[in-house]
């Protein structure tokens, strides 16, 4: 099916070429048009579905890529590694790359909304892929395509565990060893000296808890606490 | 590859014979074997890696089961389906009519665990169906297969909310749009006659109230709030 706008194709052909992808393949461009629509340009046909796919599709390729990859990475790895990779962060820099936004059809103050740029172009690109995905039904053209951008960034994340986002490892864990979720209890401590805000935050898995940290924001206590529960968990796990 | 245990082979023969697959599946025996193999077996060689793969292809073959069945529902309505679909109690129910259960390898302790059995058969499965798709590299043969399966129990799902599990669904949603968790508080209420627990539970989503509930366990307090907060989801979404 053609689209009934002769100059949108055009521009998605361009984008493909711009991909790296085979000039013959056979997308659905009526697909592809959705995947660049977000939701302020058209509230009935635009992204969202697709994206929904194209959100498993990301996941599934980061599962075989890192079977294929490490193979002797344990479960808790995979998990870890894979929460970073399908992250709106990596995803929206892989997206950028490409310069993703210029086809993206949006509405004037959706554009201007700079907060919710790193979201819409990871939702964009998930959208695209997704669309790939259903105009071929394989992830032939998927796979290899993410698989070369992750695997140097799955390099990076392996030998620089600072890069972690461990609030996502973490859940990414528990939800796969028990069916949880962690709960974080967070306390905001009183300053000891200045005004310097700290926080400390427990996290449990179960009723137990798993880790505690201190930061600068609630956030940051969290991402501590995430930290040692993630790297004992290994320890905690394998005594069960 | 063949396996070097000839009666292992045979018995995994007949579970694809049983599953109703072709008997001409190109399907690497020792990964049916390894998704048969539970942790307690063997702690080296066992099904956690492929159920990691495994439940990436069951979510992705959902999400496109959702999309070619149900072109018009919603991304909120995909993913409570969904959730309910990849559900632990549904995946253990499919693995069940097959028996699967006579084919899983593990130790003594691990089959008096009663407890565990639902999550043990649903992992189990989601091995072996990371199994195949991992011998052939597309979902060829697990979409159709699933698709069986998923028909009528989407069916059943859409037309009885009360089927849905809506902590999972919540979750689902708030992840997939606001990629936040929502978060739960819950009280137990002073008794009012009798000695009849009672708790409140209130869900948030990024600090606001999107609902509350009651119940007779925490649990059930929360799925009371998850339900409220689902069901208005929609609303407060296209409000924003």
């Amino acid at each position: 099916m053609n689209l009934t706008y002769p100059r949108r194709q055009k521009q998605l052909q361009s984008l493909l070429q711009k991909l790296g992808l085979p000039e013959k393949v056979p997308v659905q461009w009526h697909l592809l048009d959705l995947a660049l629509t977000h939701p302020t340009f058209s509230a009935e046909a635009n992204y969202e579905q697709l994206e929904f796919v194209g959100d498993a599709v990301v996941r599934l390729a980061a599962a075989e890529f890192l079977w294929e990859t490490y193979p002797d990475c344990s479960v808790g790895e995979f998990s870890g590694i894979r929460a970073e990779l399908v992250s709106d962060r990596i995803l929206a820099q892989i997206a950028d790359s490409y310069g993703l936004e210029a086809y993206l059809l949006l509405d004037r103050s959706a554009a201007g909304d700079i907060a919710g740029r790193e979201t819409r172009l990871a939702d964009a690109l998930e959208a695209v892929l997704g669309a790939l995905y259903l105009s071929t039904h394989t992830l032939e053209l998927v796979l290899p395509w993410l698989a070369t951008h992750f695997k140097q960034l799955a390099a990076e994340i392996r030998s620089d565990p600072a890069r972690r986002n461990y609030k996502a490892a973490l859940q990414e864990l528990t939800q796969s060893a028990y069916k949880v979720l962690p709960e974080y209890e967070v306390k905001e401590m009183k300053p000891i000296r200045g005004n310097l805000q700290m926080f400390t935050a427990v996290v449990k898995v179960l009723g137990q808890t798993w880790g505690t940290g201190k930061g600068g924001s609630k956030k940051a206590a969290e991402q501590a606490a995430a930290k040692v529960a993630f790297e004992q968990s290994k320890v905690k796990m394998s005594n069960e």
